[in-house]
């Protein structure tokens, strides 16, 4: 069935394009955002949203309650014999739209606009993240249910409510439906794309490990013109710690920091050398002329497949109007460490914590605060379901497929690894110019077709 | 007349002993706190107060409006031929009060107590800071009146009512008054000894230069998942500045700082090594037990006679709660500089600039605010005056006065030396625990009574 089949469900996908705009249209217009308590009603009104559109299609779906959000969980069961199974996910929830005025239309009153190098964009909180992006994969599971009669594989979907806020229901969530939710693989629309004309798939993920480092001098305040020199400074300290994290090429100075750290393969280096991303203008974008961090290391290489530290925040002694003249007894500061796989981020913490003990000065005691870390994914690229995904890209797109790394971490991935035992294969449409988190949120309305599209093929080569 | 009149003089300020003290009592019931606009007319009250007891002992006296707090200055014109004529600087103003909860007794409702060390204490806001302080000469003038029918030398007395929120007004008057208030020296009572049994005259007042540093990386913060390591860190660059700023001899590393500083003479250096002060007890009671600054130099040479370099504030990125992954725009910092004799503030400002400047790393900008610097002011050991008046402190205290430094800095001597060309005395009777500024400020009774003979002898000495 499945390799005649997927042309007529990518006519189907052509047929159902206004439809289908329509719906996304629907479900953009609920503010379902979750990080508000005034918008728990929306979120709720997005979850039924979600589970109807999938009852619609032929899932077994239902809103699932929790202490937070509640989340949406659908079924559905191919009859092809031995079907693979694979679990989808995306969030329902979308971030706040404020600052209102910065909007050119409301955010909650999705809408069509053309953009100059974009086309025809769909403009609307949450039109790109996650909303666009999830409902590629529902139209393509409807597409595939109306003109096949069914799906090529089993799939389970799950919807997610919380993810802006930090998913704090989704670790019970998932020990307490293991079972239920346990596939072969996990996919995942919730990424984008280096190029609007070339297809993407995210094989590795950072991870994070977050440090908050308090140094400690005096027992009080000092006046700087009576204690200021025999009293050991701790901003003083703190900065001369900060200062040698980092050589002079930008190597990062914790002993034993890059022991574990693969470089990338040539081949994948060389593919991302070849996105046409221009360093130059991506630092212009945020007022940047020279490029910093390690020497000799691309701006990609350097977001997507290397450790780093940065300081994210500092704070110590008077910080308000005009002068005060103190030593201040205390001085602190968050780092986070980007992490790549193999490296440990337990060992990372107990080395760094080492580094900053010994280079304090006397007299200075250091307290740290950790929320503990979470280690980086890196998917082989040579696996099965990658191949077939990639060539299920590649068709559509008439470009290979993009194995990229991601700077950020996206803890689903990291809790379907650890929590369920799955790979994920990252599949996501979204744009660099997409404006998420940002007013005038947008989706190329050739994303979303385009997407749809990639997921119907993507479904019909997981299956054969 | 002079000669003789001093003993006399001394025996009617012991008979005064508890009408002084009754007149301090009264002085210190009206909270003249002059930051907190609710009791301006407190301020008026004691300006007042001030005026009708100089006008007791036969000054003419007057209570002067300015913008702020009033000034309160009086004249008296001794009968002596060709007497010198001195300018007596104090300030009927307090700090506020609060934590009002820690006082063992109301702040405005002076007493005595008993305290193991200092005997017999005056307990109260300004009992030391600096009413008591100011009121050992007024009684000294009295006794000179009462017992002698004149003063040795014309005295004009300038007290002041915002010493402690800044003295705004006080530039303004000395400008608007100079003929009136110009005199061939200041004495000025607000400062300490460094032992409770000797005297001390105060011969150097640091400077103070402020400057600001704010370092500006990219345009607006970004995610440091997306751009940590390619895009420059304004947290991490000031870090850099700051760890820059000392050796690991806790020199300061500005190029030139040094140049103009001289050394204490030997035998100054020699006398504040002898005033028993223990360096170990004085950072135990700040909860340290390492002397950081200068290698090699004592605690008090450090903050007497040295230059140093301190931050006293530093912000940049997130500092609330928890975790934010963010590479911030911008971070700053707030330095102090104290300086010595001979040191250019507005040299050093461009010197320190200049080293940021060449710190920094490429696509880091630096700006710079500065409410501009006051040099330190030193005096001449062996001038007349000084050693006139050294001589009356080791009769009465029976050891010779300790030339002392101040670490901080004193504005008004700064600025009878700019605005009137007139030096300073400085001779006070403060000790280190009168815990001005906290709460249950006291003075020594004994502090009051010896401050009083000690001007007594004083104002003859310099007749003489």
């Amino acid at each position: 069935m499945v390799a005649e089949g997927v042309d007529k469900v990518l006519e189907k996908v052509e047929a159902n394009g206004e439809a289908a705009l329509e719906r996304l249209f629907s479900l953009l217009r609920i503010a379902s955002i979750s990080t508000d308590a005034a918008y728990v009603d929306d979120c709720r009104e997005a979850a039924s949203w979600c589970a109807n559109v999938l009852s619609e299609i032929g899932f077994e779906a239902s809103v699932k309650p929790t202490s937070g959000q509640p989340m949406v969980v659908g079924h559905y069961r191919s009859s092809e014999p031995n079907a693979r199974h694979v679990l989808f996910y995306g969030h329902y929830d979308v971030q706040p739209a404020d600052p209102l005025e910065l909007w050119r239309t409301p955010p909650f009153e999705p809408r069509l606009a053309e953009e100059p190098g974009n086309g025809t964009v769909i403009l609307g909180r949450g039109a790109s993240d996650d909303k666009g992006q999830l409902m590629t994969f529902v139209e393509a599971c409807r597409a595939w249910r109306e003109a096949a009669g069914d799906l090529p594989v089993s799939v389970t979907v799950l919807l997610e409510g919380e993810e802006e806020s930090g998913s704090p229901s989704l670790g019970p969530f998932l020990d307490a439906h293991a079972e239920e939710l346990k596939a072969e693989l996990a996919l995942v629309c919730d990424t984008g794309q280096a190029r609007s004309d070339q297809p993407a798939i995210t094989t590795m993920l950072r991870g994070l490990l977050d440090v908050e480092i308090v140094v400690k001098g005096p027992s009080r305040d000092l006046h700087s013109g009576m204690y200021g020199g025999p009293a050991v400074n701790p901003i003083r300290a703190l900065a001369g710690v900060l200062a040698k994290l980092h050589d002079g090429d930008g190597r990062v100075q914790i002993p034993g920091f890059y022991d574990d750290v693969a470089e990338v393969p040539e081949l994948q280096r060389a593919q991302w050398a070849h996105l046409g991303r221009d360093e130059a203008d991506l630092l212009a974008k945020v007022g940047l002329s020279t490029p910093a961090g390690e020497t000799g290391r691309s701006f990609l290489e350097q977001i997507w497949s290397r450790p780093t530290a940065e300081v994210n925040g500092i704070v110590g002694g008077y910080t308000g109007p005009g002068t005060k003249t103190v030593i201040p007894s205390e001085a602190s500061a968050k780092l986070t460490f980007r992490l790549v796989p193999n490296q440990d981020p337990e060992k990372i913490r107990k080395d760094f914590q080492a580094l900053v003990q010994t280079s304090l000065p006397a007299d200075c005691t250091v307290t740290f605060k950790s929320r503990g870390g979470s280690p980086a994914v890196g998917f082989d690229i040579d696996a099965e379901y990658m191949r077939a995904a990639a060539a299920a890209l590649e068709t559509e797109w008439g470009k290979p497929a993009v194995m990229m790394g991601c700077g950020g971490s996206i803890p689903i991935v990291q809790s379907f690894k650890s929590v369920l035992g799955m790979d994920s294969l990252l599949v996501g449409f979204a744009l660099d110019d997409d404006r998420i988190h940002s007013p005038n949120e947008k989706y190329n309305l050739e994303s979303f077709r385009k997407g749809t599209r990639s997921w119907a093929r993507i479904l019909a080569k997981l299956a054969s």
